[in-house]
């Protein structure tokens, strides 16, 4: 379903070449400061990078039409709207028939039958992150009056990787600058050559971003199933391409032994805190008060100019595709603000429901 | 919060030293068939393997007192209870000032206070997943009426890794006659080893758990948030010590080009599928149609006997830790039913959900 | 929060004197046939009737703005956005400071401080049952589909009290016409009659409104806590000025004898059906299979233009205050088309939940 | 489904004549004081009265096995766990084929067909409310740290109308020494006759429950859907034979007029308060600070000894039923107990959803 969160809700609607993408956010707190700007930053975030993103040149204009009242939140149920105007659906028809490989068509086809609304990906478009990331910056407005900070990059794009460790500071806000969302300029120049070779070479590419967050309150989570690592990552899977996640060590906690990956405590400045931060700030999920530490992996865009094998489900034979719609060539880039912005979505969602924000004044 | 689903709920309660560990299901349509025999050895397959295992022994007697009658499911919700037999608490209370890293213990004393139960790690003991098995056999049962099988096997156990490609027919209760629950005799042997060396260092070693499902109906899945990939990441965080989580190629998808990344579609008996299956049998967060491929990280084992550094939060002051309770050098292997079963509590789930299932007769 | 249901679900947003007021729909399945012609009839319903209602003219014209293709719902999330254009907020600023007698202001105010809108009651506003009415249109559609059938209509006004026993096809459809939806234009003169005594000595007067529905499969409903019954309650005091709902003989059962409550079965058609419909429809919180009959009580409305007490949060004085916006002295006329949607609109919940209609093809 | 609640939730689980009944309650916070003897008392007072009860006894023995630890809640789910001992199947295998009129068996058959447990009603049985009693101790133990009171007495029994104001003070604790739970040992004569009378005529007598609270917090509920009445009257109508529930003036509004209903504010020690509490202490979903004022109507007990119509779904005709069971001429008294446990575990609810009351330490 379309609704995420239970203290903290945003519901998503809309459709690639529909009317327009849009969400409506419930639960959050009146006297909020947010106005039309801050929305519109955090959506312009979410652009194509001139020369390495899609030519669809979407304005993205964010009307708030319910729930802020001079830059303020009311109480009552926020709803933000942006139009599509770049909409051109003329290459999608026969995707009807033609499942295109790797894209969510031929389930969405089973599942919604003849209604379905294929132009654009429909309602399984990556437009659809456009409203998430507006919704983000309503609760990152929430979470920064509790001291809580999010930042995300890109960490790698195809073989291109920042192995480097990062920490909040260095890339908050700073990789904005920088078409790939890179943390360096160095890496940036890298990782966008990555992506114009794919595109060259009529293909695409993946990559991982990272997503840092810090102020955290120790515990914060709601366990058994509730957890703090379990609903950030059933919000990022949710992120159209997405295949892993991965907290602190991860995958390679795996291979390690428990005197490699436990994190020892110590006092610092009278708080307590870890020498090392395997855990990536979640522990017996719930907020160890260490940063938040999440890699999320995106496989490369499935929609590449190149010619694949498909089926036609008409003919019940097996058919070519070429695709022309307008693609990036890489959506990690675009995918950072939008990485943020589940973040952030998630986090106060568990900070409403743990009662560390009242709903009321 | 201890209750996971919407259409095919499981809620567990209980905690590693108090009189017992259970979970009621609710949801589960009436006149499945599922007794006490089938919850049992579910149950039993999570237990310990001699000489790799936690000598602690408890008998895990499922008693079923409410939802089914005469080995059949009356539509009432499903209550099952095991006592907690063999407890031996001497071991805990120091750890209320010294929390054990890596370990729920210092998050959770900060979130509940003296109140907390730190014997055993309470709440947040592995001990949990008994009830989680259980909760399982009846998911399976229900599932198996309509043709889904899951089966999971330990694909690594620190750096002994299975890179083999497994299909569900080579590892489907096979693997239970192992004790490490690997695919094969020669790879027991040497994840034995791998379990032992890190026993005899007074450590511990983590290990990837891979599970596979097929049957599942094409469109499987409620996007945009409550995927089949994100509601399968979440439970899968719930289970302690898991810290990636990844479908298909996962985190080697962010490596990939699209052209190599895609999986072509092709007809089979007249059915709909894919040469290959990266995508790990999810498309737009619904299933694809092809086998459902999941990848579990699990961390090693937090509890060691080596000694560690913690602080003491009654003196302020930093101190050591000797961890001696009875504790599993690698959890991996009794994880694998867990895994299932988690799978199998999500698909239940999902079925009910999309009314592919039907909740009355 | 602003969301409603579980399979088929509501979220509405707006305020009454905002930009506008609307609605998502999430969970309907594709391919239901609706389309804008028929939103707005429903929508239309709503009206204030001339003469007896609030001279605020509202154009209400509904805009789909997603999950709506040539008639067809695609499975995506529906959007319907109603801009509202006949605003006159000069009249509430002053209800900041002396809450209106019998309205949400005082307890808002408390809430959402100085965050509050106000204006027109806001969030709290009879307004926001706009969006329902044009939702219930959609429920209403998938539930035809399933042969259910849903009618209301004016029982009481005030004192005029309509006792007769009247079926669904006495009223379905034909008490539009009348502006007080009364089921005769005997009563309806009468009724009429009565809120215009209210208007003159600058009063307002109450109503109750009967809500039946057939068609539905004998079971529906989730028991224990997501009863038929409950749910319907639930939903219809969330309608502004509703203070009572009851089923079948309703309160009057309280003081009956069991022999003269309880209903007979016996077969008619093959079919079991009961002699007596004291139950209204629902035993043990599920369908009965008999018509479901539903009362709810509607206070008069609080807006009244004589001068009442109350007090001024600002001073800290007792006050008097004159109400000098637009409102209906009853709203229990176009309150009619609202239970219908609500009831429209927990049925199709439940059918979902139940499985009774999948959410896919 | 078998679980009420957000923030606080209960579930429930057991069959009449299963091994046994109970309840896991969920998110309470840690450091909660509450033991078995404050359980066992609030489940006791749901005990029949001698005289006008049912014969069968019940020990009704709680027995807490999870979730508090040294009369403390931990922080972990609480499970509450009764036996059913003196279980007497015997008379109830008939109503498999001849529904009892009234009651939950005919839809309940044809929902869970042949796996239904129809043995003293199964999951529909008035025994469900045992652990709904002993959820409300929990319940009530965290309210009154908030200062909030809920009492509840037996307003009306049949014929027999109690239609004295009676504030909280006058009935909290107190009617529980009365078998009908009337407010004064007058009414207590006079109500117990009227059962006895039906009980000596084979029949049976319906009855209403008023519930009143304070202590609220201004504000308190979630509208638009959330609302603090819509919530209490979903969980009354969970309560076995409830057909009706208002607030306030309730029914009674529905023929007043507006300058009769409204209630005047003014200032009572330095609070706002209203002259009158025709509300019942609602307003726009939200407490407005005034006492809840809740009146619940119930049934006569469906079970009466008198022969009564129904039909044999085996054999399709019409036949007639003797119920032999042993069952409460009125089940009100019972039920006293049962509606204060409903609206506490809704207020708890609320009071957690809220961040009235936060979730951790």
């Amino acid at each position: 379903m379309n609704t995420y969160g239970r203290g903290f809700r945003v519901t998503i609607f809309g459709a690639s070449h529909g009317p327009g993408v849009g969400c409506v956010i419930d639960g959050c707190p009146a006297n909020v400061l947010v106005g039309q700007e801050r929305v519109q930053r955090e959506v312009d975030r979410r652009k194509p990078s001139p020369g390495i993103g899609t030519p669809r040149a979407e304005e993205d204009l964010v009307q708030l039409q319910s729930g802020i009242l001079e830059e303020r939140t009311t109480g009552a149920p926020i709803q933000i709207f942006i139009q599509n105007k770049d909409r051109d659906s003329s290459k999608y028809l026969g995707f009807r028939s033609t499942p295109r490989p790797g894209h969510a068509d031929y389930p969405a086809l089973v599942k919604y039958g003849k209604g379905h609304d294929i132009r654009g990906g429909g309602q399984f478009s990556g437009r659809m992150t456009a409203p998430l990331a507006a919704a983000g910056a309503v609760a990152k407005a929430l979470l920064e009056g509790e001291g809580i900070r999010i930042g995300a990059y890109a960490r790698s794009i195809g073989t291109v990787e920042d192995a480097e460790e990062r920490s909040l500071d260095d890339v908050l806000d700073k990789v904005y600058s920088r078409p790939t969302r890179a943390a360096t300029d160095g890496l940036d120049r890298l990782m966008s050559e990555e992506i114009l070779a794919a595109r060259q070479e009529q293909d695409s590419v993946g990559g991982v971003v990272r997503c840092l967050a810090d102020g955290l309150p120790v515990g914060l989570g709601e366990p058994f199933f509730d957890t703090l690592d379990g609903e950030l990552a059933k919000f990022m899977f949710a992120i159209p391409a997405v295949k892993g996640v991965e907290f602190g060590s991860g995958f390679s906690a795996a291979r390690a032994r428990g005197s490699q990956n436990n994190d020892a405590y110590r006092f610092q400045d009278g708080k307590v805190v870890t020498l090392t931060n395997h855990a990536g700030g979640v522990l017996g999920g719930m907020s160890s008060g260490m940063p938040l530490d999440i890699k999320v992996a995106f496989k490369p865009t499935a929609s590449i100019p190149r010619e694949q094998r498909t089926v036609d489900l008409g003919t019940g034979k097996e058919a070519m595709i070429k695709i022309e719609g307008r693609h990036d060539p890489c959506i990690a880039p675009r995918a950072v603000v939008v990485v943020e912005a589940a973040a952030a979505l998630v986090l106060a969602d568990l900070m409403m429901r743990g009662g560390y924000i009242a709903r009321q004044c």
